[in-house]
């Protein structure tokens, strides 16, 4: 793509066609500057197969500002949309609504709360909020799903990599498998949701940390075609990179060949003064080869060394990985805790495409609109019972009970306050005689979620740098149960509806079926 | 990300750290002008889980190309390295290193030959050929991977579902689901692989397509919030697209409500002389949905009208609906070849991201190194021999049979001419005794696949627009045996080496193993 092709690809164009023919729709009826509300929210953790999410971690909203700051509807754009004919031949978009579109096609007449990036967050809640004219509300929609469903599925899966490495070091490696430009935004996901560094030079440039790489096997069997072999090119990394000398040792046979030349060369750094940092294994049986490394270096003493593991790795393989050492480093004489603690891992593919679930499936529903500046709640009726929307103005509140942890997300009306009330009841969302009841003296806190990021287009939350939106994430993960962090099979968390609210919604429903019950009935 | 930040994050910086810290390691050793010649392959097709595809689709090289052309090292990217510092303090990159690359930090240097898009390529064959300064085609690798593995991976997938649908007009939606930006690189590798339309504005702008759509649930919904119900906003669509009548009819209920109040708003359409379009059905069993629309809308008179089908969408499902509909349709009085051929796919999520393997495993290797002019070829060996990429500078041949079908690629030295051979000897890449023989008589044509396309950064090929992509892969598409393009468990199609090539091969592994070798045996 060519430098302003990219401009218009990724600019107010950057929607789907029907945002556009509906916001012409909305135009001719004049409903296009009614006030409505969109809701965005996913309806399930990402599943991986053997395994799913009991959490997801927020992210993204920074980049969707941005985009909506740095976007308007170009000149170039109305042209190109002029241009657009129909089946027979005419005009699909009119005069007087591209003339509409020209002065109005920005969102600086947008209000929007949101979860902030970083939150544990649950299905079924909504994370963003969208309030603003119809007609520009609906062209939101596809960027903003664009913008945080990928950056959230990243950070839910990083999350879900840090725990099973036990918090110990992640490298994000993922530059080469991801989509395209996308793959810059799942390494910024991966940062905020568990990696602690990142190889991608530019985005970590952009973010303020540092970016992390050593070597590949091109250099090694460069030095190969050249006459020499793995101990030249390992002496020459170490020459150039005396301080940082991590050294790839499966270019040729990981115990015979890569960790003896690697010794050497660390043996050689040392008396030189200089610390070796340590070694990578990319292939191979990496917990067998972990232990065998271990050992080698160990006896070389060099047991401070870090061991960084890479080649497709994931939370599961980690886990894998992890209970085979503790299983059979001991038959070796090598410490498993020990072991463990050096481990260092760099996750590229199964993290960048969240391997097992690829996608999340977030959407974006008008829950109400503003009617004679009377707000009137909007339903979509859906088959199964719990995929159909909450509808109205909303409030979302999390529950921590008497041990700190989270118990559950209640959404009520918005002019409800739980936190005030001697007993909430928290109903099921979908079954009608499922609640659960929680008295005040079992609750320790009810906080309010959502958070007003913009009024009509102006900024006003403070956004965080990653560091802090990583606080925020320890700090939600240390409060969840520890029965909703498990890796395998996680206890289901409780989004749960306010009495009122379910009645609302109930109501609502059965006037929307009444047509169609008495058609069937005359 | 600001703008300026997408500058950096997407420039020259648009790579791996190590790719710097080893082009740097070449500087140090004088060897960073020193040609290198790297190939980019993939080792497996992607694997769906239930299903693996038996031919993969080029694509994504245009889009390297612009990428190469538009990016240089500038100076804020200098300033940048400068200032990355090791563990004790120090640069890690040096002012001598940054000064050459400051001058040479651009892809002017850079040769290449690749097997141009759209065309049908299998694994271990060389999609892409580079040469030029080892420092600067290393940097290269993580921009080329990244542009070339998804774009193959999604016109892959593409090209599947467009089988699966016999044809019939498949359109991509993904938008909101893809990795933030690089849903347009998935838009435009979908129109490749068998999209015939994206639902994306400006991608389909960028490349001269008219973008599709009509509308979604929340049109109708806003009617419904405003007092009015699904025919009132039936209505409202028709009036301002009466030729481009295709309605939504599943926001309320598809059979009670919306087909009904589709063929109503149908037959005031015919009154006024417009012809409707077609129904889209997003929810529930596609397969009995769309057999009961097509009944109703049959005894309506609206037999011509399309039936649009969406909902998680993908090969399979899509092969399913079929059998479904030609086992049931006759049961309720539809013509099943009448229905399948008025079906048109939205395809969104389960394209966009390959559902099933997000990634194709695309790497890059060093083959061989040019040393006092003369090219010495590279190997990295792997514990699977398999995984063991060929060494030197190869031709690319696809060999087809008497049927005018290709039977095999072959990978040949660079002086062999199989062409002209009265037979060809097709050694199995990894098994020592396995081979075939093919007498000239029994084929019909060998055809060098891998064409020029850089010479020394300057463009020497003709890029052609997406529709030449698209013919290029129909016909490559016809020229598979139907085995190689079934669904479910394809025939392998053989990828080989010549003998030459095969004894080579074997003469550099045996030549790297034997420092080890004759350690072990003292």
């Amino acid at each position: 793509m060519k430098p302003n092709e990219r401009e218009t690809a990724e600019g107010f164009l950057y929607t789907d066609e029907y945002q556009l023919t509906m916001a012409q729709l909305y135009f001719r009826m004049g409903l296009h500057e009614k006030s409505g509300q969109f809701d965005h929210f996913f309806r399930s953790y990402p599943d991986y197969g053997l395994h799913k999410a009991g959490y997801c971690i927020a992210a993204g909203l920074e980049w969707l500002l941005d985009w909506m700051e740095n976007t308007h509807c170009r000149d170039e754009d109305i042209k190109y949309l002029k241009s657009q004919t129909n089946r027979v031949g005419g005009r699909v978009f009119g005069d007087d609504f591209l003339d509409w579109l020209r002065k109005n096609g920005n969102f600086d007449s947008i209000s929007m709360q949101a979860i902030p990036e970083g939150r544990v967050v649950h299905p079924n809640v909504p994370l963003t909020v969208v309030q603003g004219p119809l007609a520009i509300a609906q062209i939101l929609e596809t960027p903003l799903l664009n913008h945080l469903n990928y950056q959230t599925l990243i950070a839910t899966k990083a999350a879900r990599i840090k725990e099973s490495g036990r918090g110990k070091v992640m490298l994000e490696f993922g530059l080469r498998r991801g989509q395209d430009k996308g793959a810059n935004a799942g390494a910024r996901a991966a940062l905020i949701g568990g990696a602690d560094f990142s190889s991608n030079v530019g985005l970590s440039h952009v973010l303020g940390y540092q970016p992390k790489g050593t070597h590949a096997h091109s250099m090694v069997q460069l030095f190969m075609a050249l006459g020499e072999g793995e101990l030249q090119a390992f002496r020459a990394y170490a020459d150039v990179y005396p301080d940082d000398c991590l050294l790839l040792v499966d270019t040729i046979d990981t115990l015979e060949s890569g960790i003896p030349n690697a010794i050497i060369v660390f043996e050689e750094l040392r008396r030189k003064g200089h610390q070796p940092v340590g070694i990578r294994l990319d292939s191979g049986d990496l917990a067998y080869l972990s232990i065998q490394a271990a050992r080698m270096l160990d006896q070389a003493g060099f047991s401070d060394t870090v061991i960084v593991l890479s080649n497709n790795l994931d939370e599961l393989v980690i886990w894998q990985i992890l209970t085979q050492i503790q299983e059979e480093a001991p038959r070796y004489g090598v410490e498993a805790d020990h072991l463990i603690n050096r481990l260092v891992y760099g996750v590229g593919t199964r993290l960048i495409v969240s391997d097992g679930d690829p996608a999340l499936g977030g959407v974006y529903k008008l829950v109400a609109v503003c009617d004679d500046d009377i707000w009137v709640p909007a339903l979509k009726i859906s088959e199964s019972h719990n995929k159909t929307p909450n509808p109205g103005h909303k409030h979302v509140w999390r529950i921590y009970d008497q041990r700190g942890k989270a118990t559950a997300d209640l959404l009520t009306l918005e002019d409800e306050r739980p936190g005030e009330q001697s007993e909430i009841i928290l109903h099921h969302p979908s079954q009608t005689s499922k609640f659960r009841e929680l008295r005040s003296e079992s609750v320790t806190e009810v906080e309010s979620l959502l958070v007003d990021i913009l009024r009509e287009g102006k900024l006003v939350a403070e956004l965080l740098p990653i560091e802090g939106l990583r606080e925020r994430r320890d700090a939600d993960v240390e409060r969840l149960d520890p029965g909703v962090r498990r890796l395998m099979n996680p206890h289901i968390y409780h989004v749960s509806l306010s009495e009122r609210l379910w009645n609302m919604k109930q109501e609502l429903v059965a006037s929307a079926l009444s047509p169609i019950h008495s058609r069937a009935a005359p």
